[in-house]
């Protein structure tokens, strides 16, 4: 059971919470006040963290899943001492605020991901537990358990049904992660009413048959909700589920248990109501009593304790373990070795040269040991994607050292994983699978576009060229629809050399995900000058071929597997006498951050006779080509049949750029 | 266990697909080779179905989620007597074949829905269910089981892994879907290699979990297939998985068991070797012995028979219930009614009218009764989606005649399902949720196109205008990466008139899926006369006010919620002297297919001076608004915060449109 002092604090969530929704006039005041005593139990008495440095390397994960419930987690870090002041929870969901409707990552400190889209922080949260386990089996040594912290997270209903927790959570009991800890709120309602309407599976044999730990408890019972958590704690080689049975909106006399408390302001009214059930002033708004701050403030010093006992720690192991300690901070650090260019490899200049996936997977081996910490692969198509990392083990629960990780066939888990690692810290997490997958994992793009996360995503087999698997295989308009995304740098190389410096512009990219677009079938490897150099791909487009007249007669862009097409329709046109230049364009967003300068340098606005040429939708070419221009593509699906005759089928060809550009 | 001729059938289906593969040089014969025997005695003992009447509306169905085994499909196609031929199974994944690298439903006769990227037949699977489950329950009679068929699938441990089996197997076993039987190819083989590398729950008890009865059987012992098939009929409460334990690549001497036969050719030596284990000849190709072939053929009579004995029960319930069977004959043949535009409401002008969103709500409601097998619900949104059908009752296990239909917070599930009752026929089914969400379940959305499946998604709270819920929930992209897929209709209406066209043109769509983009926000309702008749969405954009002078001084397209803001734009243009004409634009796909000369009539060359204002990210509209033009829209992520102050904030406004437009 819990004391009068427990219950005041757990009320003291509640209150503020409804309180913000109020003010606000918006947002879901329900959860927040069914899981206010599990959140309470788990931050004043067993979460792991120092409000004052949210970001302290080996501080225990909290993630919000069921993001909607924002107004709990504001009102934890408000009450546990973070720089979450009262005046941010007045501005609740308020233009510029730090606390917006749903929790997000870089606005609050604390906010450790992005949530909201249900199902994603499970998944986010398993990659999270995933990066801990990695990190911890490189550096710890005995004696010295530098890395080792919970990943905790709240989950709800609704983050159960949607299929990325069956992904995340098949993962998370194959790879027997032990340190990861959710706590599900099972309030039995929706947004459409009773779960029994849609949502009636044994939730607890479905998270047994994944291989987790589960208990059950009540959800109010302060003294079940601590059992709980140390059970979940003592199994260490499975994730454990906490299903706590809680009633949403608790307290209030007329929304308690009703799906009318879920996603609307109480009103007033049963505001008043409700504070007199806690024995709260009801005229007081935002109010916290002093017994329940002064135990919510507890948490800073016991953070500042836990954090200088962790450095006291640290650099006992740094005396013993100089290297390994030097390797770590520069690993959360995510500083990239200066020897990261000199490693990629330099592709020999062929006509027959490898495909693009092909050359990846070489620069990945290649720099496998400038990038220690490179960590990731692929969701049940390593030996297509090319993404294993050679001779540095594999993954799993017996060996997480290993950087090669097995996914299996779960492309939205496993973007979501990646996520969750690349917020973490400490590794560069990649995940691979087919071009055409990106819409199976998209949800997780965007929101690590939203989070500015570094995730690193490699998408193979990208167009038509991949030939007899046939249109379900063949990505069309997924170039432009993740071009259309904000915040993502898309980059489709145009042969081997061009890949290695696209995989450098991954690896130092901090502030967006990368997707590297690459192809099934070879193409060739082009000779490189100073003026044509690789390294160009960091500039989104460059003159790789140009004209002999100073303003081109003519300029061909291509991308990935077509640049070649577009080297040949030069030669050809110059036959003809057309001078053209020719324009590779690895990438639309890192060509429009270059100056107005550089840009109209390499497209100048003078010349109207433009012919793009891809293997995919036109859609968006115009903004290139102009309205006098031709974009070359495919906008239909595709078909099965062999490459070539597809390329010649859907006229995505040398001639047809010719034909254009005369 | 079985005889010799059946093993000889099972076999000949395994060396089909093993030559075909072979001959393609391309493909996977590992799968058809480990489930011949279970697809054998599936389709010759109890697969009701007539291979010269693949449209027979009384089929059982049957999914080959594991769509990579494509051969298997396409053999056992052809042994029972479909009309795809020798010649076929030779050109399997050839350009123009009938028999392509995955399954294309419109594209081979017997091929029910496209299958490939893993888990979607699974869904669809239960969408077919649902629908013959809700159908069977407005039509049959006592003595009178019109509708009375099962759907089968072979689904496969990649497809298990999918977060998308998790949704759909949730909801079917919720929906109590007895007549759904599951085959379960359980070779312990992926990609990758063991599913010990990834894939190690319990399976059995995961199903039990969701309500599903679990049979576990030998996949090459042909009474316990048989048993298992029989008993998994007679349970009629619950879908049923049987669990097929086989060995990929059964039969070949150094690649059975291994991921060596999943994807690749087994090679002219090893199918000799096989062949020989066979007891088939090694030198002869394609060869299909009499015996096999008179087993096989069988099915043309049987299936004859069947047809027939339900023509002539239908001949007898028509006769005893003339206005069901009518009505059932309509259904089936997607008839609307003519009244469906008498049906459609009349909104009355006004400058505050409903969101769109409400707007969808009163025509959904306004023409259940002319339309009344639209069927389908939301993803837990009903309440913010306005999309349940009053009055006609919930669709439950215990209720199949009900309308409204809870999906649960699952919408790749949904939208697969919802496509599953497109391709079932019958129904005119719908889904909805958040349009943020369409990332969620884009890979349903494509298949749909590529099957040119009349799929309607509802989709609300389109753009910031839903203001709180933040970034995470306001959609940028999600516009221009659906108008990027081919073969979507996307409709962003304008007004509350413009929605009710919207329905009319997604009701009448048969030939691809339909997007209804709608707002959280209100907007105002517009006077209409002939020139600007709402019923001209159907053209994609069209003339809403015109300017004074024929040819205008500026054009103004506005798409949904921004047209009113390209209203108001030539009203205080027009003060200025500059006389613009406004276009409403809701469809950019319909406006695709409408002749030059209209097209030039909505938007002439000669008028360079065009601005467009859409809530949305600006990628793709210099289409339409040239390299002179301005696109007015949002190119970041949103914020949190009041959706009028969002709109400022972003510069989403009359003014910016005015000022570049002056």
């Amino acid at each position: 059971m819990s004391s009068q002092l427990d219950q005041l604090c757990a009320n003291t969530i509640r209150t503020l919470s409804m309180d913000g929704v109020q003010k606000a006039n918006s947002g879901h005041p329900g959860m927040p006040m069914g899981m206010a005593d599990v959140a309470y139990v788990l931050w004043t008495k067993y979460l792991k963290h120092n409000p004052k440095n949210p970001n302290w390397v080996d501080r225990d994960r909290f993630v919000l899943s069921a993001g909607h419930g924002s107004m709990l987690i504001y009102s934890l870090l408000h009450l546990t001492g973070y720089d979450v002041t009262m005046e941010d929870l007045k501005n609740f969901r308020q233009t510029g605020s730090r606390t917006p409707g749903h929790p997000e990552f870089g606005m609050t400190p604390g906010v450790e991901t992005t949530t909201g889209p249900l199902g994603q922080g499970f998944a986010t949260g398993v990659g999270m537990a995933m990066a801990e386990s990695h990190l911890a089996a490189k550096f710890n040594k005995d004696g010295y358990s530098i890395v080792d912290h919970y990943t905790y997270a709240i989950v709800s209903d609704g983050d159960l049904m949607e299929g990325v927790s069956h992904e995340a959570a098949s993962m998370a009991g194959h790879m027997k992660l032990g340190k990861l800890i959710y706590l599900y709120d099972s309030n039995m309602i929706s947004i459409e009413g009773s779960t029994e309407l849609a949502f009636t599976e044994d939730v607890k044999k479905r998270f047994e048959a994944y291989g987790w730990h589960v208990i059950e408890i009540d959800g109010h019972n302060h003294s079940q909700i601590s059992s709980g958590i140390e059970e979940a704690q003592s199994i260490t080689n499975k994730p454990s589920l906490v299903i706590c049975k809680t009633k949403i909106g608790f307290g209030s006399p007329n929304k308690e248990g009703k799906e009318e408390s879920h996603g609307s302001p109480l009103g007033d009214d049963e505001i008043v109501l409700t504070k007199e059930v806690y024995g709260f002033d009801p005229e007081k708004k935002f109010f916290i009593p002093d017994d329940a701050l002064e135990v919510f403030r507890g948490e800073v010093a016991k953070g500042a304790t836990s954090e200088a006992e962790w450095n006291a720690n640290f650099e006992a192991y740094a005396s013993s373990y100089s290297d390994e300690a030097a390797s770590f901070t520069k690993w959360m650090n995510r500083e990239i070795s200066m020897d990261l260019e000199a490693a990629l490899p330099k592709f020999e200049v062929t006509d027959n040269g490898p495909a693009t996936r092909a050359s990846s997977g070489k620069v990945i081996n290649a720099i496998k040991d400038v990038v220690p910490n490179l960590f990731g692969g692929s969701a049940d198509l390593g030996p297509s994607t090319k993404t294993d990392i050679n001779g540095e083990g594999e993954y799993s629960a017996e060996t997480p050292e290993g950087r090669t990780i097995h996914f299996g066939v779960r492309e939205f888990g496993m973007a979501a994983a990646v996520n969750g690692m690349a917020l973490h810290g400490g590794v560069i997490p990649f995940g691979a699978t087919f071009f055409v997958f990106t819409d199976y994992l998209r949800p997780a793009l965007r929101l690590a576009a939203l989070m500015k996360a570094p995730s690193i995503f490699v998408m193979t087999h990208d167009s038509i060229g991949l030939g007899e698997d046939g249109p379900t295989h063949q990505p069309v308009e997924h170039l432009a629809s993740i071009r259309a995304m904000p915040n993502v740098t898309v980059l489709r190389p145009g042969d081997a050399n061009e890949v290695a410096y696209a995989w450098k512009v991954a690896i130092e990219n901090t502030s967006s995900p990368t997707v590297l677009v690459l192809t099934r079938q070879g193409m060739p490897t082009y000779e490189r000058t100073d003026a044509n150099s690789a390294s160009l791909v960091a500039k989104g487009a460059y003159i790789f071929a140009d004209s002999e007249k100073e303003t081109p007669d003519a300029i061909l862009i291509g991308t990935g597997s077509e640049l070649h097409l577009a080297v040949n329709a030069k030669a050809e046109l110059k036959e003809k006498g057309v001078d053209a230049r020719v324009v590779s364009m690895p990438s639309w967003d890192l060509f429009e951050k270059q100056s107005a300068e550089y840009k109209e340098n390499v497209l100048p606005k003078s010349v109207t006779n433009r012919i793009s040429i891809e293997a995919g939708s036109t859609f968006g070419w115009e903004r290139y080509v102009g309205a006098e221009g031709t974009a070359i593509g495919l906008d239909t699906f595709g078909e099965s049949g062999p490459a070539e005759e597809l390329y010649e089928h859907f006229g995505i060809t040398t001639a047809k750029m010719v034909e254009a550009a005369s």
